[in-house]
């Protein structure tokens, strides 16, 4: 079994925002010589997200949009998670409903996906240096 | 280390519905001949899901009717997504609740489950033909 | 490639609860032997989750609050599935959101975390015995 690590920093300029990192992730397997296995690809921060989903602007809007309403920032004073000195409750809440990670199959050392399938970054506390984190098994 | 794939093809004739793939994905594990190990399930698609949960009719109808209330199809403006001639929008956030994959451990060749684990496909925009992968990776 | 098996067991006296189970994790990971890999930590029953996020107590208050909006447990009425005698739907969907598992690298045989990731379990339909699973690949 071989196995392979990689980190990829991020530093959103805004709170909130989405990044298409594919390219990213296929030049870790490819780096990783791993032709058949499975690889994670996961947020190592705790208001931040790697979901799959379409690479389409106006969808990454709507998400925007809709974590704001199922988990408003403000009024900050709402969550108890603020009392800690903290403005980034909501972030926690946005991250659960994205996710933390993704687990995708290699196979003939691809990315096995379907035709729209890409991988984003979440982030929902930017303005700050996070990580994503890459592990590869396989062989 | 061994490694199998399959597809499982759907083509539900709603726009949104809910299948127990579990014997499905056991016969792909039986195949594989794979003892311990991970099986990945994933839906190919990014309007689906794969999810584990209860083969109870009535919990996918309260599934449904929530998904609906936290991310309403109508009024199909409200959504940028539907600005590029889709009207699936809102299929792309109930997605993201249910989730895209599941990753399930395999002991002695069997599916390492709980009690009541099922393995379910998630369909939030139906009436065309959509993939499932099953990727084992193991011994 | 070797394999690792454990489940843990919870009796949470509340119907809802949090319990940060990293301490626990990493003592089967030690005892597996495992430098490099994956780790799967999933729960083992369907009104249960196992996340990764912050161990912050209001955090945690937030979380119950939040879910609590999300998927009120009363009315008991408003949900078919408890039409069954179960009282537990909400459950269901709380879970949903917090997701059945996580998957987590291993790197020379540490959790591979970023600074502030601790694993959850995370209960919403407790008062009784269930379980978590550990499963651990790798070399």
């Amino acid at each position: 079994m071989k196995s392979y690590r990689k980190e990829l920093w991020f530093n959103i300029p805004t709170r909130r925002g989405f990044v298409n990192i594919t390219q990213q992730v296929e030049i870790c397997l490819q780096e990783s010589e791993i032709l058949e296995g499975l690889i994670l690809v996961s947020a190592m921060h705790i208001t931040a997200s790697v979901f799959i989903n379409d690479d389409e602007s106006g969808l990454h809007q709507d998400y925007d949009r809709w974590l704001e309403k199922l988990a408003p920032h403000e009024p900050i004073s709402q969550y108890r998670h603020n009392d800690t000195g903290e403005d980034n409750a909501d972030s926690h809440m946005k991250r659960q409903i994205m996710g933390r990670e993704s687990v995708v199959a290699i196979t003939n050392g691809q990315l096995d996906f379907g035709p729209w399938e890409q991988i984003f970054y979440g982030e929902f506390d930017g303005r700050r240096k996070k990580r994503v984190l890459i592990k590869i098994i396989g062989e």
